[in-house]
């Protein structure tokens, strides 16, 4: 959904505007395009390319030194006027002579052609290049009726490196033409765009289908099949590609281009199977770019295009350039750092223990075991509770973390850690694994616990309660979760408040622990009548009203399962 | 929809992976994060900086020189672990201390606090500075509190500054505090995101509203509003930000930030009316940017961020820094154009013209006046019949087109032009208002028609039956469209063939003109059984079967009314 606007018939001239004011360091408007707001030398040829709007940032994001003198820009979707290319060519000429670059399209073929032939009659001499790099539109054979899409960004590339470096407009056009023959692109789309103020897509894609090969304006493609993984999705990208491999190519330049709502992280995704699979092909990726090239307003999907790189290309492929969306060359002097980084989380040395401790260092890893068991079993129904409010990742992260703290705990024991040591790790352990705010208060309160405990002397009862008030404190110190928040702390208070009162009135562990778990198990209950405070990733607050805390309820649940462990061991406490 | 994944569970880490893979030039990967790829000083103050996955450029996208040492990622939307932050921390630091960055969440206030203390004990200075940015999550008297969202670029922009400049750590500290507390952004959402592998949105905005204020992971805004145009939208935003100017501030750093599925065309009509209220509020913009820099996943809508600059901060904002998404610094020698640019189209000096060809040029004008007319009244009905199968836009293309030309018609008459020269201009005035392909066509259309004639001798049956054949030669020229392609050549060929044929068997020019009016009009009805060819922004094309071309249609009209005027002056011809 194109939403921001004003009159929706300005918004192709106002996001020039706009594009222009914010970007006055790199351009400066004129009358239907814009040219560089820097002095470019005499007798330079001009690179001037352009199309419709709605595909930013092609063409005016790539003006700037290296790249493009000046960029036409027509209505959305729309290719500009025979006179509008016209004036914004007259106004870039230097002298040299004009490339004269575009996507192949029906409109511009027309709209170009004609203003070249208008330049041309007034003493300018210009070439064309029309981009024809999207596979999907035509076979080889007829490679000249291709669309063009995200290879502008290539062919162009070329030709303002070529036309920096003072070529003359014959080897410029030779070379601009040479890298439209070595670009091919192939792309899908996940979801079509709106136009702005059209109240529904100009076009859309079956739910859960990928249109391959869809054109940048809505262009039939090839077919459309079900979505697949990004491992799948990567081979069909680039196998379609590597089929017109020029024979004996060993590198190529890469853009994975996304169309607009097809996300970074997305695309990163996709990269890792796409230079899995370009390696495997013995092709090297030089200076490779995924991000948002050349989009199709918020149209969903992406292209992979690839240049094959030559003796030639190569050098005017990483020359410098300076534009708003693609920056080359030295800003400061580096080096590359060469140094081994070793990111191998080793083992601890663990402090010399009584064979008592190392005992009761057993008994901790059994009630980790019970726990890491009990949450597995649990994870779906935490998961459920915790969908209400959060994200629903709660059961997983919690099943996560107790899983990798018993196996720290394990690893502990078979190293003959005692029972702080075994307990502490496997703090640190749940909290690495299972990530996010449970895991981080889940390694805190089994860390901050095991601060009362000791590798040498056995377990007491004392310590225990002691390692209670500690767990508090530590989870309301750097956590920031008040009673009545709704959190964890909302069984932890009561719970830790019983434990002490209980041992204090002279109740044995396992009574008093008992005692404290029926307390953390009704207050986890009544977090139901609570709100949330703020807090990451609970977006639905309102919604959870009438629902219990899912961190208090894994609070009572990891007591119980403890208390149960304590009374099956009861006579050696 | 995050649609690109492999295993949902694994989304941030793989896209860690590929992000790191593909700008391998400024990052190494390690576990749970990156490092700068380059060396860096030893002595000098680590910048590291971190949060959930989800939101690039943030965090991984700002490293290199200039700007952070290191990034931690945690899950997507959730706080990298303790461990982690830990981790990256000790590969970043260089022995100069460490500034730690990261925005206000409960979670990532937690692991890297705890990890700060951890890395205390091992004997390394850290200090922290939670952003707090966001002016929606809490009023100015309790800042602390605020969440952080596109702030972070500004904040960690000013800390990698001043750290690449070789300050201390407190000096470091003081400055990220100073540009934390002079950072104000807010923000509107549109529709929410989606997590990679779940079947819905995380949250949603109801159709048609904007939530204002609402965080990037959906944390509650302050209200829902009806969406409003892009100067309303501006006036809210920078408002709110403005009510918190502190006194004497005239200048600011200034990013307009997209949160995913709001492209940068949108944020650029935006920047205009963003842009106007500003310097009304006598605040000069220093180094504006637009663009998405504190993303979530593919949610729409955008914010503002504002830092107040003074003498401490605006070296630091201006500073070079060299990282995947922001790049300052000079990488060309270049200076200001500063040659004024005439884009006005001046009119052209017409040839002397006898007064026989200035009064028939008074009759080109008032063919075309009626053209104009008939196109105005037509313009719904052609819109309708346009977009079965294109966009929909080819009424309001002929209304402008024909107006444009009408009156550049009639200021050619003014300016006593002879009737060859009226009928030039006023196809390059379509051409140039109407853009897209139809005005290329319709401006190609009477220009090249126009050379049958001249300014001098009167306009003869002959004259006009030949330029006709020019019309179609010219169309066909340039344009691709070949009969059977279903555009307007379809009506035109019979047009001009019958006219031909007429004129040739003696007929007059009203009679042969009415002949080929009716087979053109023939023509484009029988368009209907045709299938469009490829073409821009004809995504529907197998919809249109069975309804006639626009252009073919226009055609037949303009023909038919250009009879009529024939007819009813058929004495001066």
């Amino acid at each position: 959904m194109t939403t921001i606007f004003d009159a929706p018939e300005e918004f192709a001239t106002t996001a020039l505007k706009g594009f222009a004011a914010i970007y006055s360091r790199y351009v400066r408007l004129v009358k239907g395009g814009v040219v560089r707001a820097t002095k470019v030398p005499k007798g330079k040829v001009s690179v001037v390319i352009g199309g419709g709007s709605g595909h930013y940032p092609a063409f005016a994001g790539y003006v700037g030194p290296g790249l493009a003198d000046a960029a036409v820009a027509g209505d959305v979707f729309a290719s500009p006027s025979t006179a509008a290319v016209a004036r914004v060519c007259r106004l870039a000429d230097q002298g040299g002579g004009i490339l004269l670059g575009f996507g192949n399209y029906a409109g511009d073929v027309l709209n170009f052609g004609v203003a070249a032939e208008r330049l041309r009659a007034e003493g300018i001499d210009v070439r064309i290049v029309p981009v024809t790099d999207d596979v999907a539109s035509a076979p080889a054979e007829t490679a000249a009726k291709r669309r063009g899409i995200a290879g502008d960004l290539m062919v162009f590339k070329i030709a303002g490196a070529a036309a920096e470096a003072g070529l003359d407009l014959d080897e410029v056009e030779r070379l601009t033409r040479h890298a439209n023959d070595r670009t091919v692109s192939f792309g899908v789309a996940f979801k079509g765009c709106t136009l702005p103020g059209a109240p529904n897509p100009l076009f859309t894609v079956p739910k859960g289908q990928m249109a391959l090969g869809l054109g940048i304006h809505g262009e039939p493609g090839i077919s459309e099949e079900d979505i697949v993984s990004a491992t799948d999705l990567a081979a069909l990208l680039t196998d379609k590609l590597l089929a017109e491999r020029p024979a004996g190519t060993k590198r190529a330049g890469v853009v994975l281009n996304g169309l607009g709502a097809t996300k970074y992280e997305e695309l990163f995704v996709l990269w890792t199977a796409v230079a899995a699979r370009l390696e495997a092909a013995g092709l090297e990726a030089v200076l490779p770019e995924a991000g948002e090239f050349v989009t199709s307003l918020d149209m969903q999907g992406c292209s992979l295009t690839l240049l094959w790189l030559d003796d030639e290309l190569e050098p005017l492929w990483t020359a410098a350039c300076d534009t708003p969306v693609l920056r080359r060359g030295a800003t400061f002097t580096t080096e590359p750092a060469t140094d081994a980084l070793d990111d191998s989380d080793t083992l601890a040395n663990f402090a010399e223990a009584s064979d008592i401790s190392k005992a009761d260092g057993k008994c901790v890893a059994g009630v980790i075991e019970k726990i890491a068991l009990a949450l597995k079993e649990a994870e779906e129904e935490l998961g459920r509770i915790d969908a209400v409010a959060g994200d629903g990742d709660h059961g997983q992260g919690m099943r996560r973390g107790s899983a990798a703290a018993l196996e720290a705990a394990r690893a502990a024991v078979a190293a003959g850690a005692g029972a702080a040591s075994v307990l502490a790790v496997a703090g640190d352990a749940w909290a690495d694994r299972a990530g996010g705010t449970s895991g981080a208060i889940w390694g805190l309160l089994l860390r901050s616990w095991s601060n009362a405990l000791s590798d040498t002397a056995a377990i007491e009862k004392d310590a225990v309660v002691r390692g209670a008030r500690l767990a508090l404190e530590g989870v309301t110190r750097l956590g920031r979760a008040r009673p009545g928040d709704k959190t964890l702390v909302d069984a932890l208070v009561p719970f830790v408040e019983t434990l002490e009162k209980e041992a204090a009135a002279g109740k044995s562990l396992v009574e008093a622990w008992s005692a404290a778990a029926e307390a953390a198990k009704a207050a986890a209950e009544a977090t139901a009548s609570l709100t949330p405070k703020l807090g990451r990733a609970r977006p639905l607050s309102e919604k959870s009203i009438g629902h219990p805390d899912a961190g208090a309820i894994s609070l009572a649940l990891v007591s119980q399962v403890a208390g149960n462990f304590l009374a099956a061991n009861k006579g050696d406490y």
